[in-house]
C-alpha cells in the first residue's frame, strides 16, 4: 500500500479522496486544507488524518501527493512535492500563466508529475484512441472536438477562471495534441458573447470556435459554449485516411420513449462529476501505477503545451488574427 | 413496352396504376372498375382507357393483368386471366377462405401469377434477407417480426377483414416463410382485445402474439397490434448461429432535436402507402421482369401457405391449443 | 453500521462481499463457506473474519445475512436466518422445486427476506419502469423481453441447472410480473435444441419463446437463447396504450467506427457480472435500507411466483399445451 | 401544363429532364445541347424534341428554361432567358467569378431566376429548418456543417473546378446563410492538401475548415474533405439558445448486423445523385410553383452571396488572414 496525501478538500479533492481511499494499492494517509472543517470532515469520512503540507513533505512514509488545491497553488505545491521526492498527481491546469508555468521547467520537466487531464482517462475517448492506434482506419487527418457545458458558471467564477480558453477549452487542447500526434503550428479562434452579457462585460466570451493546424496540415476544430441548453455535450470525431471514428455522448440510460411525435432518448449524463466518474477512477489507478514505478502518461510538458494553445487562442479571439507558435 | 390492364381503381389500384404508368417497360393500357367514375378518373390521369374485364382478356395485345379489385374477386379474376394467357399481378391475399384458395390449384399452381406480398420488396427487408443469404452470420434459427398499425380500422372494416390474422398478420406469415426457409409445422397464437371493445364484439382480436415452429425447431414470434400509439412499427430481427441482423423502422427524416429532456428522433414513417412506396415500385419492376419472361418470385403456393398459417393462428387463438400443420 | 454475514464465497458471493464491504452503512463482519480457503481469501480481502453459520445466527450483533450459497441451500439457510431474527438477502432462485419452495411459506411469507432478482435494480430497467409508472404513455398492454446469453454453459452446468426456464428465464418471469402489474393466467412455451445437441440429450432446450397472458389479456413474449453469437442481449420493450418504452443494450463504449461498409458500434457489454455491476450495488443499497427498517421490495412470494411460471413453461414446452395457472 | 426547355443534357441535366418529364404540371418540351447525340438521346427518352436556344427563346409557348449547361454559360443563358420573359431554373453556381456574377445584377436581381441549391430542398435539411423556425429551441447561435465527399475527383476536374471553396463548399455557404438568418461579416479558412498531392500542385486544397461569423457574433464551422474514406457525409448541427437540432446522414437501409465485434449499420447513401434525388424532385416542384406564379425561394442574390463567401474563404486559406466582408 502506497501512502498518499491529499492537498485540497474541495469538490474535486473529495472525488480524488474517495478514489484513493477505495483503491486497493493506495492508502489515503493524510488530508491538508486551509479550511480545517473541510479537512476534518473529509479525513473523517475515509479514516484519514488531518495534517499540514510541511508535515506531509517531511514524512518519508508518504510517497505520493495529490494536488487538488486552488489553481494558483498548483505550481508551488507541485515543485515542493517533487523536491521532497514525492510522486505528484496534479489537477489541471498547471497554472493560468504561461510564463510562470514555463519557469518551473527546471523543477518539473521530466519529473514524476502526473498532470491529471481527466478526459484522456475516459473509457470512450480511450476506446477512440485505441481505434486510431490500431491503424485500421489509417492516419488521422483532422478532428472535431465538441465540448459544451450545460449552463454558464456565475460571473464570479468567470472573473477568476482565466477565460473560456484557459478554463474550459484547455481540456480540448490537450485532447487535440493527444489525438493528432503532432504539435500545433497555428491557432485561430473566434469567440462571441451570446449567452450572458455579463460574461462579455468581464472581457470573456461564452461561445467559441478554435481551429488548430499542425505543420503537416492536420486540422482540428474545437467547439465550445458555456450553455448548450441540452446538457453536457462531450464528443469527438477523428477523421482518418481510411475512415472516421467517433465517441458519442453518454446517456443517463438506454431508455427510449416512443410516441406519436417520435422516440425520445434519455438525457445526456449530467456534468463532469458524473460524466467523468470512471475517468477519475482510472486517473487514480494510473497514479497507483506511478507509485509502483511507471512514468506519468501526461506530464508537466503537456500541461504547458495545452496552456500555450489556450493563450494563443485567447489572443487570436481578441485580435482576429492567426497566432503562429 | 408491355401492355397491361389494371382491374380495380381503388386505393391500392391507384398506387399500382402510377407505378405501371411510370415504368419504362410497361404501358398501362386499360383500367377496369365497376365504379365507372373511378375508372374514368384513374385512366384519365395516366392517358389510359376504360374497358371491361372481358375486353381485356380478349385483347391479345395485353400481356399482363393487375388484379387490385376486392379480395373476394382475386381468385376468380386471376384464374380467368391465367386461362387467357396473361401474366398476373395479384394483390394479397389470394383469398380469405383456405379451402376455396386450395381449390384453384389446378389453374394457378405453377402459373405465371405473382402474388404481391409487398414487404418482400421493401429495400430494408431485402437488405436483411441479403445479409442472411450471404452466410456471414450463419444459419437462421429464429425470428422476431413486429408489425403494429398506428390506429385501428373502423369496425365496419374489421367485420369483413377476415380477422387480424388473415388481414394483418398474413404479411408476417409470408415474411416468416421467406426468411426461415422452412415450412412451419406448429402454430400457437394468443389474442386479446385491448384496444377497442367493438372489435371484440365482432369476434376479433386487436392484439396478438403468434409463435411458429418448423420441423427442425426454428422459432418465429409475430407481434401485432391494431393500435401502437406511436406510428407504423415494422421491424424484423433474425437470429442466426453467428449473430443477428435487424431491419429497423424508417423515420420521416434523420432530424433529432436535443433538449434538456433528451434527444427526440423524428416520427416513424406513416402507414403503408408511405412506408412501402418503394416496395410497390419494386413489385412493378418485378412484374415487368415477368412480362420479359422471368418466373414469379412469389406465387400462388405462397399465397395459400400464408393463408393456411393465418387460419391456423385464428383457430389457435380461439381454442388456446397448438395447431399442427 | 449494520453488521452483516455472507454465506457463500463463490463467484456471486464475491460480488456481494465487495459491495457490502464498500457500502457506507454496512460492515461485512463475517464470511462462511464450506471451502475454508475460499472463505479465508475473501475475508482477508475485506478485513472480515471466517466463521460458521451457527455462530452467525447466534451472534446478536449481526443483523443481516446474505445467502449466496448453492441453490439447494437457499431455502434452508433463509429459514434459519429468518428464525434467528436476521434480515435476509437471498440470491435467486428461491429453490428449483416449486412444492418445496411453497412449503416454506409458514416461515418466509411476509418475512424480512429480500429475494435478489438483480434486473429489477438495473438502472436502465428501473428507468423503463419509471416511464411506465409516470403514466405518460398510458397503461401497459404487452411486453417483449429479450434475454440471450453470449455462449452456452458447459453441459455439466446444464445438467444441474433446472433447465433453461428455471435457470435463465426465471429472471424474465420476474421482470414480466413486475412490469405487467398483473398475475399471469396462462403460459405457453416452445423450446428447441439448436445450439448444442448435448443440451438436448440432457433433456433441456437452448432456444425458447414463452408467451404469458394475464386474466385481462395483457401479453408478454420472452425470447431466450443460450448462445446469441453477438454477446449478452438484454432488452425490454413495453407497449402501452399511448406509446412504447424500450430499454436497449449497454455497449462497452460509445465509439463508432465508420468505414466504406458502414459504421460499427462497440460490442455489447459482456455478460452479467459487467452488465449488472450497478444492479448488484443497488441491491446492496436496498439491503442497507432494509437493515434500516424498510420492507423488501422483492420477497419470498415473488420468488415462488417466478418459479411457478418457470415450472409451467417447462411443462408447456414438453407437452406443447398451454398451462393455465 | 407548363412547357419547359432544358439547356444541357449532361449528368445533372438528365436528372432534371426526368423530374420535369414526370412532373404533373410540367411538359418537357425541348432539349438543347451542343452535343447532338446527347440531346437526341435524352429527348428520345422523354418524348421531347431537340432544338436550339434561339428557338427556345423565340417560342412563346415555352414559359420556363432549365439552365444545366456548363458553369461558364450559366450567367449568359440565364440573362438571355430572363430577357426573353422566361422563368429560369439555373444550376449552381451562378458563376465562378464574383465580379462577373455581380455585373449581371441589372438583369438578374429580383428576376424570376431560381438558383438551384439542391440542399435547401433535401427533406432532412428542410425538417431541420422547420424545427428552427418553429421556435421550440430558441434562437440559432451557431452551426456545424459537415460536407465530405467519398473520393476525390480526377485532377482534370479539380483544375477547372474553381477550387474546393467555390466548387464544393459553396453549397455549405448557402446553407449557412439560410440557417443563420444573418449575413456573414468575417470569414476565416484553413486548407490543407492531405489526400492527393496532385491537388496541391494545382494550387488547390482537399481538406478545409472554414469559420464564418456574423455581425451579431453567430458562428458557423464548415468541414470539408474531398475524400472521407467512409462515404458521402452530409450533416448539419444547429445550436440554439434552448437546445440543438441535428440532421444526420441517410443510410442505404435500416439494417444492422450484430456480431461479436458489435453492430454494423448500413453504408451512407452514395454520393449526391442518390443522396439528393428527392431534393432534385422538390426543386422541380418549386419550379412548377414558379411557373404558376410563385417567387423563387432562392435567387440570383443568394448565388452571388454564396460566391462571395467562397471567394473570401479561398483568399483566407491562401493568406492565413481573416477576410472581412
Amino acid at each position: 500500500m502506497h501512502k498518499v496525501a491529499l492537498i485540497g478538500a474541495g469538490r474535486i479533492g473529495r472525488i480524488h479522496a474517495r478514489n484513493a481511499a477505495l483503491h486497493p494499492r493506495i492508502d489515503l494517509s493524510a488530508v491538508v486544507d486551509p479550511v480545517d472543517a473541510a479537512a476534518q470532515s473529509l479525513a473523517g469520512e475515509w479514516n484519514s488524518r488531518v495534517t499540514t503540507l510541511d508535515d506531509v513533505l517531511a514524512d518519508a512514509s508518504i510517497s505520493g501527493v495529490i494536488v487538488a488545491s486552488s489553481t494558483d497553488t498548483h505550481l508551488e505545491y507541485s515543485i515542493r512535492a517533487v523536491r521532497a521526492g514525492k510522486a505528484v498527481f496534479c489537477e489541471k491546469p498547471i497554472d493560468q500563466d504561461l510564463q510562470r508555468a514555463r519557469s518551473a521547467a527546471g523543477d518539473l520537466a521530466g519529473s514524476r508529475l502526473f498532470l491529471a487531464f481527466n478526459r484522456r482517462f475516459d473509457p470512450n475517448f480511450q476506446a477512440l484512441k485505441a481505434r486510431l492506434d490500431d491503424g485500421g482506419i489509417g492516419v488521422v487527418e483532422s478532428l472535431q472536438i465538441t465540448s459544451n457545458d450545460p449552463a454558464p458558471p456565475p460571473p464570479s467564477y468567470v472573473a477568476v477562471s482565466g477565460g473560456l480558453f484557459k478554463d474550459m477549452a484547455i481540456h480540448d487542447f490537450d485532447m487535440a495534441r493527444w489525438l493528432l500526434g503532432e504539435e500545433v503550428a497555428e491557432v485561430w479562434a473566434a469567440g462571441s458573447c451570446l449567452v450572458d452579457p455579463e460574461i462579455g462585460r468581464l472581457g470573456d466570451v461564452d461561445t467559441a470556435r478554435t481551429v488548430l493546424k499542425t505543420a503537416s496540415g492536420k486540422l482540428c476544430v474545437i467547439s465550445n459554449t458555456r450553455r448548450s441548453g441540452y446538457g453536457y455535450d462531450q464528443r469527438i470525431e477523428a477523421y482518418a485516411s481510411g475512415g472516421m471514428v467517433r465517441a458519442d455522448n453518454v446517456l443517463e440510460s438506454t431508455v427510449q420513449v416512443f410516441g406519436e411525435d417520435g422516440a425520445r432518448a434519455d438525457r445526456l449524463q449530467n456534468f463532469f462529476l458524473d460524466r467523468y466518474a470512471e475517468a477519475y477512477r482510472r486517473e487514480m489507478d494510473h497514479f497507483a501505477d506511478m507509485l509502483d514505478g511507471a512514468a506519468p502518461r501526461v506530464g508537466y510538458a503537456d500541461g504547458v503545451a495545452a496552456l500555450a494553445l489556450a493563450e494563443a487562442a485567447t489572443l487570436s479571439a481578441k485580435t482576429g488574427e492567426v497566432v503562429r507558435l
